[in-house]
């Protein structure tokens, strides 16, 4: 008998149906054989859907993506400076609903530099870490004010809330995913001595949980530190652990030395599963390749090899991840040997090819 | 008749001592003949003077610095873990009290990479930049706080605190920079789209200040996307302006795409005038290769150019800079040829070879 998934699928703004569509194709081909049956339900949010009706997530939005057992998402966000926009920020009122209404403590962001992609950084070596970002505090939670607005006396406040509860479930998630690493190695970044209280806190809980991880090294960078590392020695990294905000900076720069945010998928995950966890990829709506078959469907489809992870399917996201490697490295070699079809794909072929391997 | 200028000098820890001699050793040489005499006051501050005295920074020893003209600093900080050193936080009880009792709210840092200067991008074209990160408000202020310290029920808040003051000055300042560069091109760095109350502060003061400069070019960019272009696409900045903590970690990943901190100086300006402004190495203290004559004083000796700038002997300045091209250039011209002499050179040979030019 099979397992039947209920999946919500939220294609989005620009690029974001695009990209969903070849994720489908290669999550539909790759579970053919697979155990499973994936019952799709498709939801029309982000800035199309603002601009339609004027809601960004409703209640019942949210409770009905909530009934769901997992998410894909593609991207969401309107054209920048779009006027009437101007009030929506689709970013806090959808994105970060979501991560934080589905407590998506962990956001998960590997960084591979696969074969034969180019790097701006040359060849750095072997590229091959995870940021394992808090997805549900820090400066992210929208505790923030101003007085006076306006006026050459306003005031403007943001407030980082940090917990106990929250810094330690996210850490031991970081150590987990450390240990079943080959390099078993662990690195706290923060930077603790400027942000006194919240640094010590993330501090003491990696201190106080690394003794249930004796097998993983740990070290800690500050994040200004940790930005040279990435460009000067990416290697040295194996599993960072950090708080949203950093974890947003830095994801970005290991996306981009990684073959760019092209490649860069991620989860946002409620490990405890009370909740449908959602996988996206790194990149945004594009809005201005949208509707032109120019956008690289590959972050979204590493992004199902994610989702399938998650949900216990090892064997099937380990066949998406080697047909993406496969299509990665036929690029560079197309590209190499400049034989015919090397040229730039469009966002079904690279979808089609990735399927058919 | 002479100008006489006071200058504190912190010479600090580990390798401050030794670039900062080389520093004072073309301060010396290259204000020979300028009508202006430099009257040293050496102040000992630092790890080492609070192993000594407990102190990190007196109610004296800062009444008899800000009597002074300028500052020049080397690095602070002890050795890392040092168990005695636990409960000091030289950074913010020394750096930080500095830039804050000193009023510093520019902290201008920039990147230059020089011809023949090896960068992990390879060669990423012209990079010619400058960061004005602001130096007195955001997260960096110490609004910080814990309850229930230690247990699993702790809470730790850190509070970045924004002002229409502060943040218009350091503005003003950036477009003033901007205006005297030839490309006249301002880049806000801030994340608009999740810290919406400091964000919108930073965007409106941008946006109201460049009514008075229509001659300079703005844009924004979030933080996180600006670190993709500065690893893609460094040549397309000119001036960026942020805040304190964004400004950390950019400057860092700018010293290091542009030669690595080894080259990157700072000042830590008063614009005002009422108090002295600071001139410093980006770097630390280093205390692993400290007193070993390895550390290369071109940063400390870049400061220089910086502080002789502020103090308005630009032609000195200039002489200074010219005369660290000159020797980066044979540094890279020496190692491509393998000529005799292309080891390593030791501090103090660095400090003399930029004297002679
Ligand atoms: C769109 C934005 C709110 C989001 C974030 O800051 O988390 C994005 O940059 C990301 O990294 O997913
Ligand atoms: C030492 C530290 C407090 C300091 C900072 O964060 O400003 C340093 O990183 C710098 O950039 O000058």
């Amino acid at each position: 008998m099979s397992r039947s998934v209920k999946l919500a699928v939220i294609a989005g703004d620009g690029i974001g149906p695009e990209v969903v569509a070849e994720a489908l194709k290669v999550l539909d081909a790759v579970t053919q054989s697979e155990p499973v049956d994936f019952d799709l339900t498709h939801f029309s949010l982000g800035a199309t859907r603002f601009l339609d009706t004027g809601d960004v997530l409703t209640d019942e939005d949210l409770a009905a993506i909530s009934a769901h057992d997992a998410i894909l998402l593609g991207a969401v966000g309107g054209v920048p400076g779009d006027p009437r926009l101007k009030d929506a920020n689709i970013e806090r009122g959808l994105l970060l609903k979501l991560r934080f209404s589905l407590d998506h403590y962990v956001n998960l962001r590997p960084s591979v530099l696969f074969p034969g992609v180019p790097s701006p950084l040359g060849d750095p070596g072997e590229v091959d870490f995870v940021v394992v970002r808090e997805g549900t505090e820090g400066p992210y939670v929208g505790n923030g004010g101003a007085i006076r607005q306006g006026t050459p006396q306003e005031v403007a406040n943001e407030v980082s809330v940090n917990t106990a509860y929250g810094v330690e479930r996210v850490v031991r998630y970081a150590f987990e995913t450390a240990r079943n690493r080959p390099r078993k190695r662990l690195t706290l970044v923060h930077k603790t001595n400027v942000l006194v209280f919240s640094g010590s806190l993330w501090q003491r809980l990696v201190t106080e949980v690394a003794v249930d991880y004796p097998d993983v090294a740990v070290d800690y960078l500050h994040v200004d530190a940790a930005t040279i590392f990435l460009v000067t020695n990416p290697s040295r990294f194996d599993v960072i652990v950090t708080d949203n905000l950093f974890g947003d900076i830095l994801t970005d720069l290991a996306a981009a030395i990684s073959g760019g945010i092209g490649l860069a998928a991620s989860g946002n995950i409620n490990p405890d599963g009370r909740f449908p966890s959602m996988f996206e990829p790194v990149h945004g709506s594009a809005p201005d390749i949208a509707g032109r078959q120019l956008a690289d469907p590959t972050a979204a489809i590493l992004s199902v090899a994610l989702l399938l992870d998650h949900l216990g399917l090892t064997d099937a996201a380990a066949r998406v991840s080697a047909a993406v490697t496969a299509d990665i490295v036929a690029r560079s070699v197309d590209s190499n040997t400049g034989s015919a079809g090397s040229g730039p794909r469009s966002t079904s072929a690279v979808g089609d090819a990735i399927v058919t391997r």
